[in-house]
């Protein structure tokens, strides 16, 4: 990227720097991979959660809790997903001083742990579809390097389970998790590529995969939800069957769809600058903070701005006052930038003096100041500017960067490269060595192409999208 | 207890047939002692986790989420505290095929995963009261025969902790947190006893324990909530200490509180029947159900009960129709008693023509037909005497079965049994063994008492509470 400041020069740094001053997270826990949710930093997630739930409720799905702990032989039954995940499981062999019958592993995601109890949960069509999803802890003994919300060994993860009559209906739920995402993206200012992943690629034991990808200043994708079309694989190694109204049992068509803390790992770094972190409106702990500006007592002030506040509470806001009496307002502004703070209020006495407000954004830096009478229209139509404004610059970001290549030597910078690709894995994997980046696949939606691979010279009508990974 | 019905004759069977038929838990998770929350059950849970939440936040907490793993090292500082739950705890020692450097625990309560951070968050004096709290997955190996809600391997668990500047701030907390309870409890329609427990029953690493008991219908008590006076026990260990105004480098008083979800499992035994669970009107997933009184097609029948839906929706409640059109009424009755819906609105022809409503009180069974013009505040005042008649019927229960022993051999029912005790380790001890019961405690706000000790026959103005517990 060519956008300038220390995010882009430092990304790592910058990236530590601002989360920490958030006071998003706590990175001092004495295990590698497992941080500490603040206060701030759970409110965000929480707030985000909720809005999860109420999309996929909508969508008719249910909330549960299955347990944490999977026996090793139910974990074993698919083939492909013990391959995925076995190297990166936690076990428990042991309680107290006793060693346990069979060995037991933390989930690293809930498969192996929901399906035998599908098995007996769908009986017949009537059953279906099932669809449920779970907020949970799950864990994965990673071996790079962790990142505080991106790369982590215990993962706040959202996981929905979905079981079909038929492959269409599982489909049709891949459709629906898809604008469900985009529902979600849209209040987290963060537009992101719908890439369906190559073969090697795929979820373990998935038919396919479709990855949601967002571009971080890096220039580099950030994998941030992962929806899945099982097919029947999982299905058959679970015996997951129906009876159908014909009388024929049949195997169920499986989808899932998953999400975790990377949403706020995206957010800051897409939307965050050197003063700190810049939250979504929709989503953000505190909306708006209110700032009196005055030095001394002046109890006609402090009215005016908690008359502010109350207000702005009836909106169905979350907002607070920074009424500190030891504190200068330049430290209180400094703060609620970096707390990334969607609207700051400014209150000074020529505020109160002419009855109005000054509406300070945090994107942007902007400041309007108007009648107070119109605070309600100015805060609501501000936050729908803001939220769509900063998913449209986000947006160009990502168009700009994507970039036609059509030659392996062109690929040099940090870029998500745009090639023709024979869809064969002898050339993928030609194309990643040689790129030392991830063919990261093709756009669900598909697109109109006309070129050749990259590597093989071969006419193709598939664009496949190279980039390296977070 | 000498009340009929078979959940007085037979506890342990009719209680997991009615959570079973209410579709409370599903147990048949290959894990024992590891059941799945289904979508009713976690429903419930959920609704009593945000009461909670909402009573803690007003009460000054943060909402935290700490990691799940603890490092050997840092869990055995606290002598009592590991020697309290050292055989309970399940181990992980490998991560895919590597030995981990430090083995890890699964948290049976985070007092060892949060007093170390404790440390670097509490610097000064105006760090402090720091009140957090969390609701999380907790692991016990629980070695003696698992309930579902009562005794489980995998816990739902509500833990706060405070640190105080001094000890009577900490006393205040506990105070606080008692009050909490009696919020709490009042919705959940369950009445307790606050009993300040033996040094030798005391949480590992307490100063002083509160349990709060709740008097099941087999005549035994089950905790439901545990409150702790720390002082500096675990500040000495963990070395949690702040500067206070003098310049004095000073142990913090830390107190804890916690609960989990025995709260349902108390409610379901406390109020359930031989028809199924009763739940309180406050919690319920759904609080009114309404059933249509058809056979066949009846459009203005169905268009009159959809009004009642949105009328009802709009007082804020939580509201589902049974629509079901191959299904009688009678088996619609019949679940919704099973799943203890509060409120029932049967409506038929009657009702329609006569532009009313049949309410039908799930706790007594008591129908009333009223106006429908009505329905607002006759649904809202009948919730609120649901609410108050089930408290005050368990209330009587549980004063009904505390009862006066002045001799050991008159100890033979299942009773609470208020005895005099000199406070002493050695009599406790011969009491707890002749009659094979647990001596609980004494009231945590006092009483006033003047007999002998049941065991030693010396004088004492201390009641004892002494019964078998869950």
């Amino acid at each position: 990227m060519t956008e300038e400041g220390k995010k882009y020069e430092n990304f790592s740094e910058w990236y530590n720097e601002v989360i920490e001053k958030a006071d998003l997270t706590d990175k001092r826990y004495p295990v590698k991979g497992m941080n500490i949710w603040t206060p701030y930093g759970w409110k965000l997630m929480s707030l985000i959660d909720a809005e999860t739930r109420r999309l996929i409720d909508e969508n008719d799905h249910q909330e549960v809790k299955f347990p944490l702990l999977i026996p090793e032989d139910e974990f074993q039954k698919e083939a492909d997903h013990i391959k995925g995940f076995g190297d990166e499981v936690y076990w428990v062999s042991h309680a107290g001083s006793t060693e346990l019958d069979i060995p037991l592993l933390l989930r690293p995601t809930s498969e192996t742990a929901m399906y035998p109890i599908f098995d007996l949960w769908v009986r017949s069509h009537a059953d279906l579809p099932l669809k449920i999803y779970q907020m949970v802890n799950v864990f994965r003994y990673e071996t790079k390097q962790t990142r505080a919300f991106m790369r982590m060994r215990e993962i706040h993860f959202f996981e929905a389970h979905t079981c079909h009559a038929t492959e269409e209906e599982a489909e049709k739920q891949i459709h629906d998790d898809l604008e469900i995402m985009d529902e979600l993206a849209k209040k987290l200012c963060m537009p992101y590529l719908k890439l369906r992943r190559t073969e090697w690629d795929k979820f373990p034991g998935a038919h396919y995969t479709v990855g949601g990808d967002a571009l971080l200043p890096t220039g580099r994708l950030l994998q941030i939800a992962g929806i899945h079309q099982y097919l029947n694989n999982f299905a058959e190694a679970y015996d997951i069957t129906y009876e159908d109204i014909d009388g024929e049992h049949k195997y169920v068509h499986q989808t899932t769809y998953g999400m975790s803390e990377r949403l706020i790992g995206a957010v800051v770094a897409i939307h965050g600058d050197d003063r700190g972190v810049v939250l979504p409106p929709a989503l953000a702990p505190v909306q708006v903070r209110v700032i009196p500006i005055l030095y001394g007592d002046d109890p006609a002030l402090m009215e005016y701005c908690r008359s502010i506040v109350q207000r702005a509470k009836e909106l169905g806001l979350r907002v607070d006052i920074d009424d500190r009496p030891d504190m200068r307002p330049g430290s209180k502004f400094f703060e609620s930038e970096e707390k990334g703070v969607p609207i700051r209020v400014d209150v000074g006495s020529h505020e109160l003096e002419d009855q109005e407000i000054t509406l300070v954004r945090r994107d942007t830096g902007e400041k309007i100041t108007v009648p107070l009478d119109e605070l309600e229209e100015e805060i609501t139509s501000l936050m729908d500017t803001m939220e769509r404004e900063m998913y449209a610059r986000a947006e160009r970001s990502l168009e700009e960067n994507i970039v036609d290549a059509e030659d392996i030597s062109d690929i040099t910078e940090e870029k998500v490269y745009r090639i023709g690709w024979c869809g064969t894995l002898r050339c993928g994997e030609g194309i990643e060595e040689s790129t030392e980046r991830n063919l990261l696949g093709t756009l669900y939606h598909g697109e109109e192409y006309s070129g050749k691979c990259i590597w093989c010279d071969e006419e193709t009508d598939t664009a496949a999208y190279l980039c390296k990974t977070h």
